[in-house]
């Protein structure tokens, strides 16, 4: 199983995520690339981190939106997108070349990442902007959604993401977060939730019912010291019962 | 000898150089990368157009500074200045890629490229920036500047530009733009001067003196409708010489 | 009958409207503010102008944007949109405030004007920012936008515009821009729609059938040669036929 | 005596002070404008919460430089920097007008702070734009600098401030903050120290010496949960020791 968790999400004088100790924890990292949040020197910390720790990069990539923080939907034009998208992969490659990495996969961040959902416009454009920049790259992203239908039909690899501290539906899709209890805060609840997805087993949808979320990556928040103590929690749980970590990225290459 | 052109300057509505027409008659193009002018989708175009043309693509690297178009010094401690410039070249380099090219040269743009012929620590981080990304990349600059001197120190291809329509001291510096003459304007001198220092020729210098201006590179302006008229005078003259044109940057490789 | 023009929309190195030769034609100055054009120095000089001429100036706000220029939708949370119009109303009431002028109304701009022609929420967002400020600003706007019901509502004085060089169809909306023929190139008929509109007199629908627009201002446009020359056409005529130019928002003091 | 500090340094999803338990301490409160920190619905909330309170709001009027939080010189041609003070200005006029209150005093922040101690071009523009926003505006700086030496030239009320936690040279001025022993950490020695500048006694300086520092007002600082604590441990014992405690600008109205 792969733990992945956003990164880089600091910009000058100042930070959010605790990128140290996340690198210590996730074996992916989708580093934020400069639209969104992140600048030149915070991806470089970012990237050197994540490359000295094994850790694989990837591209957090969103609006060009800094007052936003990247979630707020905007109504880009497709081929504009599709180039906003490229600039992020290659300002990010950059820090990767340099770090003696590369990026592995591609991750939409924010109200870009719920979009193409359903957009299908957006989602093509951001499969256009990938698929142009690495044919081989794989892409992470929400079981059922637009962009990954339409990465699989580009021939990119492809791979799901289940969320470690929400709650889903029956149908297993995520209950919003306008709904109570949308939200888990448990560390135990949360991380016994995960190693049921890592082992294939069925978890407890918000009705009560039985449902089994196939993942290739199980995402960890780690916006907050809270988020950090969780995610340490989830990943010493799945290395307690035996749950091998690494990478999704590794498989497609 | 080789034309270069300063282009990719407008940003989103605004256009300021007709990369086009320049796009016909230089040999190398500095493609701004997004920090002092150049969204996405203006650089995508322009490289698309140069790689299409076979001109040579550089990195044209600034100061984070769109209200100020990289005009006005910002002193930016030298290891951000190394984070912004593999930055800027990173997210060239993903056009370039796309386009089936590659960055062929840096050269500093603006307040920089004017800061680094003395400021010794913003000099040493470009030139450190640019080895890290690639230890062979060649570097465009003013001849006598810290700048190209520490760029050979650290092993990198060094090459050095006149410029075609700007006034030269007996010592064979730029005269100062506040100075009455310091920009030539007719077209036929222009081009005049450009035959002399493709032949190596001894040029006419503010005090009617004659001095010699060794360059690899001619920098021709294009940012209003008169330049590219210019510009296309002096490739044309060149031509008619029997100068042969060509990127320097093909020398280095 | 008044007329009004968007400026003030260079940034920085970057020029888009004549603004000096605008302010020669218009009664009413749309002056950008800073979030989707508009440095410091481009408004100062734009409202500056406009105060020597006695020109009306109105805050043309917008979405925070500049790489979009404004145009492009984006999903701000209201109370973040009426933060945003308050923000750029105070920064233009002090370039207004050391002309010796004031803001005498507002006009949305571009993805917003067209947003909240029908986005209830963020239509409420503005009026409330508008009416925070002075509860006596006039606004500008389309005729049955939701925008100019809820300021009606909020007991803002309430003036609607024409559109000089655009279709109507028989119900008197705009034919979109991507219908053939949707935008007018013809000075003298543009320039003759004017006076009709002025005099309250029928004028012809992309149908051919009649309709009567009733405004309090058109709206000419400024960002090219070509519409300033049509923008001098319609004043030329209007003046001629005896038509009385004047801003509207002098008529709601 | 006065005590003020920095505020409203959040941007978008990132926050730096804790403006509300700031705004429990201090008497005068220098608000971020956007140029440096502080986005719209930063400032709103953080001058909402000072007129509540009775803090008297300051602009902190900065470079245009998010990225390096103003804090790096930026060679800004005089005429602009008059605009962008200008712009600030008003962008929190309008915020302090909806809050019912109003800009009582305007104090640069980070490196504009710094550079227009010396720079007397870059002090006399900022001192322009302060005197044509409003020629009563009381300015708060550093004792000695051209800054305030010019801004009493030109008629404006001029008030020095003191650092509570840094270490003073004999002759007065902040020694640097790369030499040791330059900040103070003690609360109970800054809160002494306080006490004694309130009252007009000599502190010591780096040396040993005594030296007298005269001041309108304390600058505490407010950028970490333990300068939090500092700034309230001296506001408690200036009260316990009977000063009392106003914002220095009511004195100039």
């Amino acid at each position: 199983m792969d733990l992945n968790s956003d990164l880089a999400e600091g910009f000058g004088r100042w930070e959010l995520t605790d990128d140290e100790a996340l690198l210590g924890i996730v074996t992916s990292a989708n580093v934020a690339c400069g639209y969104h949040a992140g600048d030149a020197t915070v991806l470089r910390r970012a990237v050197d981190l994540a490359a000295a720790r094994g850790v694989a990069v990837g591209a957090h990539v969103g609006y060009r939106d800094l007052p936003g923080f990247g979630r707020r939907f905007i109504d880009v034009p497709p081929a504009e997108l599709t180039d906003d998208v490229v600039y992020q992969m290659g300002a990010l490659a950059g820090f990767a070349r340099i770090a003696g990495t590369d990026i592995r996969y591609v991750k939409p961040h924010g109200a870009l990442y719920n979009a193409i959902v359903h957009h299908e416009e957006q989602a093509a454009a951001v499969v256009a902007a990938v698929r142009a920049f690495d044919p081989a790259m794989p892409v992470l992203g929400l079981p059922g959604s637009r962009f990954l239908a339409l990465a699989a039909d580009a021939g990119l690899p492809v791979f799901q993401e289940a969320f470690a501290d929400r709650a889903y539906t029956p149908e297993g899709t995520l209950v919003s977060r306008r709904e109570p209890g949308a939200v888990l805060h448990d560390p135990a609840a949360i991380a016994d939730r995960c190693v049921r997805i890592a082992r294939g087993e069925p978890i407890e949808a918000a009705d009560g019912s039985s449902i089994v979320v196939r993942a290739d990556s199980i995402c960890v928040h780690g916006d907050s010291p809270d988020a950090v103590g969780i995610a340490r929690a989830v990943r010493d749980r799945l290395a307690a019962e035996g749950v091998e970590l690494g990478s999704f990225s590794a498989r497609a290459r």
